[in-house]
């Protein structure tokens, strides 16, 4: 019977019918509350992603239940099961389980946006630019850097006893700073070209790198045997090469990729070009022992200079609008903010936890502030403030941490309470310092800094 | 122990490593194999679609193992599992499962793909066009639908015994016209703004409504208790007024779509809002037991006469050039064309089958160019090729068939031969035809015709 058709297994249509109904469903719940909350936070002058992230824990784990990672091991908002149940034809149960064994589909939708996300940071630094601020940027990002992971490592390891794993990564997510948030404060008050604004900014590139090394290097460690010294060299060596190579690509490398793209001739060719360097740099990381992120990043570094950069960017960002959003509802709806509810007596340490975490990433940015060394008067408050949203850049740390199931779920309700925080506080503080020192006499603005 | 971290089951990060490896390895093997031949295609003067097929082939079951659908019930290539091995510390039959477990990640990603292609298609069909070409269009659409897919259906069922759903399957993805194929063939030869040119263009918009509502209409049958009367009546009826409501939408809805998007404010407001409609009515449509791609290509034809349009089809493109490359490479990775060896006896079955869907396909099109009235002289012989590439829309049809377990292998590889041989025809023979005929005088260039 050659061109017999396999029988269709009974309910087969019917299981097709159901698990398309979900991922469907799934994507219009998460975009329609994204969008919602995000419309909000504009309105509030504060950043969108901080929307997203309340979408996410409005509609997640800690809310509705409508998007619900595996993990959490709670109930599907009923309503939904029923409704989905109804429409396909399943049993509520079916439909269940149906949810989480799909749910990994949406969770390699939200990587691609992780992926995304970070080759378009590195498409956005402007290295040139880094390198006009360059000694007191370098000074303010190491200093950024060094003081939260210091302060927050040794904080959770020797005060709360967390061990030393979870502690280093806690530490970790405090180094970064998110160049965005930033950056669009600066930009609506017009400071985005004086020397503070270009100093945050070079530094915040600076951070990325850090940061993003850091958490190559902390989640390989995480996953082998332990802190030896051996480990630790060999991928702080690997990164290194990794990065540099990446700088130096950035350089030389535009070129070829330009001559690349002259002799393609299919439609198409800026985006998928771009996207098999992309998933060229994250196979390479990820080869040598580093995280596929850092490879994304190292792609959009090395991209950032090619002649067709800005359309690359420009087909990156529906990408980013779309996956990246995904990936920081699913942050959102997987943390159990139970545990951080006051009247429950033994959520105190955790709630101790997360108030030392976000005193100490305020505290660690801003001092570093006052790290650098200027002949001119600058306003070093503004510049410590500027670090201090981890944004985007923090919760990639968080999400990584989570998948890797490094955290217990107090330590990621106090680290999203610390990127929350932060990110939440800078805009309102810097619209607070500067809107009485518009145009001021102790701003220097440097109107021939190229942008 | 409130903040201790969960502990890591042995290996764990290995095999995220290991998922990340293959997740990440398989869009780079996607991507190069398909751009490569995309770029001997349009060296070739030919349709890179065909190039991103015969990519699918060359590195699927029936090629390089390397991408390779679990349902193939194939062994990876060994070569691809030893590396991935090597470099993530597991055993091969550990990679080979974790590639199957994880392959479906890929499918959804290309389901995507699906939707954003038919959302595109939607987008771009003008309707004033058609509405200009009328009466022409309609009768040149019609006989391209019914004379293929009656005479497909009939005779695998009669002629080759092969069971109703199959065929009438086999039939309705004869039905379909690419107008992205012959449109480009026409503009190339200054083709596009003649009478033959408008009126084919009209009627593929046409067959693309037509056709994708058979495919629901098949499918959803296909699932359920099989043919009577009362489902089809039924599915028919729902098909119609979907069409309909989203015809009526893209003449009412657009001015409220529009002042949404005045409304938004938060950054990537167009995309998102768009996306939003496009799962809104994929979940619609499949919810109403219709087909979701029949939702996303209405989603399209509701956002074609917003203002946003040309901005929404710009965003779209790049989902479009990486992800409906990943569907059309996965449909040629998954075809076993082993049952096309013309060596083994046992396949001349399926191969005469093959040759008969292929006749059928280009003798029902072309006779649809003599099926209309015209007081004018028109070149019926361009129009009827014009109407004969199958392209994507066929192959939406053979991906969703296969999804659905409707085909068997060998009949699977006749459609896909099918697509193949009207798709790689039909550009040479009407290059053949008009190259004589540049402002021949049989031709009548409609400048007045908007386009």
């Amino acid at each position: 019977m050659l061109l017999n058709p396999l029988l269709l297994e009974i309910g087969s249509h019917e299981i097709e019918v159901a698990e398309t109904l979900i991922a469907v469903g799934r994507y219009l719940i998460i975009f329609v509350a994204a969008r919602a909350l995000a419309e909000l936070m504009v309105r509030l002058q504060l950043p969108t992603i901080l929307g997203e992230l309340v979408a996410g824990v409005l509609i997640g784990a800690s809310g509705l239940h409508l998007i619900l990672p595996p993990e959490t091991h709670a109930q599907l908002n009923g309503f939904l099961q029923s409704t989905l149940a109804s429409l396909s034809g399943l049993l509520p149960d079916q439909v269940s389980s149906l949810y989480n064994e799909t749910f990994p589909n949406l969770q390699s939708v939200s990587t691609l946006g992780l992926y995304a996300l970070l080759f378009l940071t590195g498409l956005e630094s402007e290295l040139d630019q880094l390198v006009a601020v360059g000694v007191q940027a370098t000074t303010v990002a190491c200093t950024g850097v060094i003081l939260p992971f210091a302060m927050g490592t040794a904080g959770l390891y020797y005060l709360f006893h967390v061990p030393l794993i979870p502690a280093i990564f806690a530490g970790a997510a405090m180094t970064a700073t998110s160049i965005g948030i930033t950056a669009s404060v600066f930009g609506e008050l017009k400071f985005l070209k004086t020397r503070e604004g270009q100093t945050v900014i070079g530094a915040a590139v600076l951070d990325d790198i850090l940061g993003i090394v850091i958490l190559a290097v902390v989640v390989a460690l995480a996953g082998g045997e332990g802190f030896s010294v051996g480990p630790i060299l060999k991928l702080l060596t690997s990164a290194g090469v990794f990065v540099a190579a990446a700088l130096f690509l950035s350089r030389t490398a535009a070129p070829a990729f330009d001559w690349l793209i002259e002799w393609l001739k299919a439609p198409g060719d800026v985006v998928v070009a771009a996207f098999v360097v992309l998933t060229f740099c994250c196979f390479a990381a990820q080869a040598i022992g580093l995280e596929a992120a850092l490879g994304a990043f190292a792609a959009g570094l090395i991209l950032s200079s090619s002649k067709c950069s800005h359309e690359i960017q420009e087909t990156a960002k529906p990408l980013v609008a779309l996956f990246a959003t995904i990936f920081f509802v699913l942050i959102g709806s997987g943390m159990d903010l139970s545990v951080l509810n006051p009247l429950d007596p033994a959520n105190r340490e955790g709630l101790v936890v997360a108030l030392f975490l976000l005193v100490v990433a305020i505290a660690g940015k801003v001092a570093a502030g006052w790290s650098y060394f200027s002949k001119e008067k600058t306003n070093r408050l503004v510049v410590g403030i500027g670090m201090m949203p981890r944004g985007e850049v923090g919760l990639i740390f968080l999400g990584l941490g989570t998948q890797a199931g490094l955290l217990t779920p107090a330590l990621e309700a106090a680290i999203l309470m610390m990127v929350i925080g932060t990110t939440f506080l800078a805009p309102v503080l810097l619209r607070l310092v500067l809107s009485g020192q518009t145009g001021g006499p102790d701003l220097d603005p440097l109107a021939e800094i190229p942008s």
